[in-house]
């Protein structure tokens, strides 16, 4: 399944970027006057392989929800039951990113990829490989087969959304013939829930840039300088004993089950030429395991945000993507990127609706 | 007009603003994860001396325009005739402005304060005060009058948006059931056109703030660099041979024609308590108007974006206010307001939307 995903990535389409930037030089606004906002558009129209690229109408986010068993180390003062009890709060609606995806208009996608209690709840994809991780400071996260399966319910989630239309899955499911008229995503959104999991995010930062464990180790959702050395510790004891140099053992030995979903969310989207707003930390750690397994999946990536975790930074730059928001968050769940979303809808309408220089008969410049 | 708006101008409320802060520490999510639109949250309850704050979700965009006697002295390449030409664009629906209000759900209002030529269109309202000001290197570019009077127009326009709901103001004189069952505007986004306004905007920045002159003029919408020393010779000869040191006798002498309805805009707004987001460098420069008009009318400012344009960031820093965006966008019009109203309203929304704790059975960290 990740070999056929990986099979079908490829680069940007060169003709349609010519054509976007060619495009840009017409309409009426003096050139490069929307900055970052321009050269997005341009890759996206190379993405799509048509300029202009598609409006970004229909976005869909999914949050992959998984404990860790590195919980055990103290790395947080959350308790791990918090997991489950915000995948009920997602399901009711009641979470932030539910509030932010409501504005933009994105459907959300609750995964349980990896939760240590059993789920139930009206629009739950029930997706779970095990229940939870092994403690990566001991043992191996999880198996090879097991990062493989979490990766292919990614691939499944993506291929969902871009194909079915709003509305969960599950729900679809039970009536074949909802979503048949409705035309599906094409535009995702990351998202993830799972108490402890910027240890491993930080563990694999680590690993595939090269970066020292102390600089991409963060405060997560808020801890004392006690537990965060404890945490960076785990980091570099996990790294450190690192056998693998395949991305995928790699994930498979410091991961956890929902970066391993989010990397296979990510390839799949990049297969289908679909954009994926990037959230915080836990994406730009899943993204570098895409990059590694396809170079050419960046081209699909847009990172929604800088998260306030270091790593984060770290990451999108060894990708060489620049955020665009910039706000001290870090929350999660795909907040960033819902509040990222309109920015990059943004910047494709503009390609779409802006009257060039000869249309609306404006002088340019002498 | 003005004084009778100065004397509505008050501080934040207290009470809203404790309610606010002490609803962020109930909701579902850890303390202080969102960063800066936490901050602004619970200002705008301040504002709205309520808590939570209304949603904004009635956004209105007024582009005031305006011509500039300055633009004699070859501060800019593109001809004056532009203006007038963009103006009709806006009214046409086909300027960058117009894609990102749409998307955004923003009425777009286009006001000429002040353009050389005589205009009309559907939409427009016609406020010219002069067409276009004097040329301030050689003399004041307004009389305290004429000041006065754009300061009027913007007081008018915001307190129409307010009151009168969507829609063209002038198309609602012409139908008296036009507006008359939809609310008014809660949230105001300031626009801006006219060629040759970077240059009073940074005269005003430098006379208010006391900056160097070449710190804060810049490159416009894209100036050679023999275009870039001629317009800081002229902003230093105007900031030299300033005589007023009052604000309104500042920005007769050294401003524009649109930078004095947006002071009026923004003064209005804090006397509703109604939000206002600026864009980029002429609204910062107004602000500055403002705020020393009254320094509480800085609590109703939100900084859209952080503009390209030096002079921007040197205003902002002055009146304490951080930008949402910073993508190096360097196009006015409103175009930073309009992308940036999605956070803002996001970070009222959550006050309204987000579980708390107890209520969502989520525990609290240990």
């Amino acid at each position: 399944m990740l070999e056929e995903t990986l099979s079908r990535i490829g680069p940007l389409d060169d003709g349609a970027v010519a054509a976007a930037r060619a495009l840009h030089t017409r309409l009426t606004k003096p050139a490069g006057s929307l900055g970052a906002l321009e050269a997005l558009s341009v890759r996206l129209a190379g993405l799509a392989g048509t300029c202009p690229p598609p409006l970004l109408e229909r976005p869909a986010l999914a949050i992959f929800a998984g404990d860790h068993g590195v919980h055990a180390q103290g790395v947080t003062p959350w308790p791990p039951e918090v997991t489950a009890q915000m995948v009920a709060n997602f399901l009711a609606g009641g979470a932030v990113v539910n509030a932010f995806a409501r504005q933009v208009g994105a459907d959300v996608t609750v995964v349980d990829v990896g939760v240590l209690t059993e789920l139930e709840g009206e629009g739950l994809l029930n997706r779970k490989v095990r229940a939870g991780t092994r403690d990566l400071s001991i043992e191996p996260a999880m198996t090879h087969a097991e990062a493989l399966q979490a990766i292919g319910v990614g691939i499944e989630v993506a291929d969902r959304l871009i194909d079915g239309g709003a509305g969960s899955p599950e729900a679809r499911q039970g009536d074949p013939s909802a979503g048949s008229g409705s035309a599906g995503a094409n535009v995702l959104l990351t998202g993830d829930m799972g108490i402890a999991n910027t240890t491993p995010a930080a563990a694999l930062i680590a690993a595939f840039t090269g970066a020292d464990p102390h600089a991409v180790t963060g405060l997560g959702t808020g801890i004392d300088s006690e537990t965060h050395a404890r945490k960076v510790a785990v980091v570099t004891t996990a790294v450190v004993a690192l056998e693998a140099d395949d991305p995928v053992g790699i994930l498979a030995a410091v991961g956890g089950l929902e970066h391993a979903a989010l990397a296979g969310f990510i390839l799949e989207a990049a297969a289908r030429r679909v954009p994926v707003i990037l959230d915080g930390v836990i994406a730009a750690a899943a993204a570098l395991v895409a990059h590694a397994l396809a170079p050419h999946a960046v081209h699909a990536m847009v990172a929604g945000h800088r998260s306030a975790e270091p790593g984060a930074t770290v990451a999108l730059s060894y990708l060489g993507l620049e955020p665009l928001i910039d706000l001290g968050l870090r929350l999660g769940e795909g907040t960033g990127a819902a509040l990222a979303l309109p920015l990059v809808a943004g910047s494709v309408r503009i390609l779409h609706e802006v009257a060039t220089f000869d249309a609306a008969g404006v002088a340019k410049k002498e």
